[in-house]
């Protein structure tokens, strides 16, 4: 394995109780985080899962076991594996991002660098100079040894893949490891692994993608990139969203200029007008990314990685707020997203017991996060 | 007139005199502004002028006086007028460039507005994508009240007026005001005069521009405008000269970005990863005009303006420096541009003394200065 993280390996119950916990209701990345946390184990939380959803006044949808099992199985079955965050193949690069998906599903990419990284993103109608733009930048910076991700799509995306596909590239899905989106791209999707490129999704097996699947994928796209590329974007177009979550994620954004005439220029001319990099050739990008920026060591640095097994919080310990205290939590939520801190403010409440009634909202669907670190009532 | 300055007009004999000291040999804008600054008046200086170049050990050319009267008589004659460094009519912002032409020829342009205004300037072969982009940008540039400056030259310099020539242009000439560059823009300079725009030039009446007027003129088009935008430039071309020199005096630098395949973008792309802002629309170039740069206010204030008459240092004052003092100041002159204070230190001379022997060494044409401040003997 090229990623070279330093956890050990789920044993298989433990990666089927990762894969139960996350595919349950309303079990996110981060609640996902903060359940490992509160319980020490994914079986600890699935067990705890019941009775948190009851506090909070709704039944818990728990993923049946056997279902679990399926996926594995699929998924297998399809030369396939199921990563989890702080395992060695999970991508080092998306550890960093915030709430990475605690399981990825990977297809191929055993001998990438997945440390080298640029996502190569743009327009699905791409021109002619678009895509010829695309192949000479890919292949550029693929010759530099850079691994190339991006999304599979038409245009842009397909070009920087076939650029890409002797010296190494990802493309990241937005629906389950069989459901490849756009058709014409299931023969690409085949090459790309034959050629030791990876297909990789945080979606299960099966999962059809739908249109909100498409923005979360480019979270994924950017957080497995040192830096993203924008070819040509439209404005309020989907590598926009791409380039706006790298910058969230302290990547580096660079965009290829066009004509102010030319609408497909549109979104990348206003990238650089919002300070992404003016992109003519894979120096610029080269240039940029040999360039240590202090800011962004902590990319390469390790974060949060779960210990893997049992150990961590006990269930017992937790501390059990009163209806009482939910009541005033509630009533202190509202659907403005607020910080943690002004919510113990608002209710006097003890930390454990804010987080408690939080985690039970969350499991019950009644609140969202906004980075993991603003709260606010679904409206 | 819409210049605003405060000066009074000269005399028509003083006129003449600034007229034969500019053109006489080795007197560039640096030189004029010295020998006006020791002499007091152009009719002292060119009193001073043959001792100082025998000093040198050189001839004086000057200007015939009837050459004087011809040019003046020409340009009267040709509709025009002679405008003098510190008159009402000269352009205000060409007064804080770094050696102002002390006389400009200028042809139409009374009530044109001098201070706000905007250079546009791009390739002489402008793609029809370029050119439609020039009369997008100069017509709406134009609308808000900008005054549009450029060169006249092929493609987008003449777009660039043709946009504008209801709402307001400023032509920059290589050449004298009877020599237009291109043939086939003399229908075009005569309409720009006929609606109330301006012809502008420092070379003589009857000169024909060579190779290396056109960055001499550039740098004029750069003073002129409070920023400077370049719509199409090729590496290498006249275009970034004009930045260049626009980001020297402080102006803003403008460029519309195009696609990397395009040759006629890597100028301006160029121009945008040294920092220069990326334009789409008049909105961005409006928007940043706006914005008031505290750095840029010694735009608008008043900067040198000579005395117009007898005033300043007298010829009997200045100490004259030995035979042996020239020797020491030149042996430590060099090919390389070097402050005045080294010259000080090296030499051990009195500030009087230097500046004598340098004026004399100008005058013979031994030295250059760059940018006034750094002096070297010519190679």
């Amino acid at each position: 394995m090229a990623a070279g993280s330093s956890g050990d390996l789920l044993t298989r119950s433990q990666r089927l109780a990762w894969l139960r916990l996350i595919r349950s209701d309303n079990v996110g990345p981060v609640t996902f985080r903060q359940l490992l946390n509160r319980f020490g184990s994914a079986e600890a939380a699935l067990e705890a899962l019941p009775s948190l959803a009851r506090n909070a006044g709704v039944a818990a949808r728990l993923y049946p076991p056997g279902e679990a099992e399926a996926e594995l199985e699929a998924v297998e079955q399809n030369g396939a594996r199921l990563v989890a965050l702080g395992e060695p193949g999970y991508p080092p690069l998306l550890k960093h991002i915030s709430g990475p998906p605690p399981l990825v599903t990977l297809a191929g990419g055993d001998n990438l660098d997945w440390s080298r990284t640029v996502g190569i993103v743009g327009a699905r109608n791409a021109s002619s100079a678009g895509q010829k733009m695309t192949r000479v930048l890919a292949g550029d910076l693929g010759a530099e040894g850079y691994t190339i991700v991006s999304g599979l799509a038409r245009g842009i995306d397909a070009a920087a893949h076939r650029a890409t596909l002797k010296t190494g590239t990802v493309a990241v899905l937005a629906g389950g490891l069989d459901h490849i989106y756009p058709d014409e791209n299931v023969p690409l999707a085949r090459e790309i692994v034959e050629h030791g490129g990876a297909l990789i999704t945080e979606m299960p097996f099966n999962w059809e993608p739908r249109a909100r699947d498409f923005p979360r994928r480019n979270r994924l796209i950017a957080g497995l990139s040192r830096g993203v590329v924008v070819v040509e974007a439209a404005k309020r177009s989907g590598s926009l969203i791409t380039a706006r979550l790298a910058l969230e994620q302290d990547r580096e954004v660079f965009a290829v200029p066009g004509s102010p005439l030319d609408p497909r220029a549109e979104g990348s001319n206003a990238l650089i007008q919002q300070g992404a990099r003016l992109v003519t050739a894979a120096a610029d990008v080269l240039d940029s990314l040999a360039q240590a920026d202090p800011r962004r060591k902590a990319l390469f640095e390790p974060d949060w990685e779960p210990e893997v097994g049992d150990s961590g919080g006990d269930p017992a310990d937790a501390t059990m707020p009163s209806h009482d205290d939910r009541t005033r939590l509630l009533e202190a939520l509202s659907v403005t997203p607020m910080p943690v801190d002004e919510l113990l403010a608002a209710t006097g409440l003890s930390i454990p017991a804010v987080q408690t009634l939080l985690l039970e909202l969350d499991i019950a669907g009644r609140i969202e996060w906004s980075s993991g670190q603003l709260v606010a009532l679904r409206g």
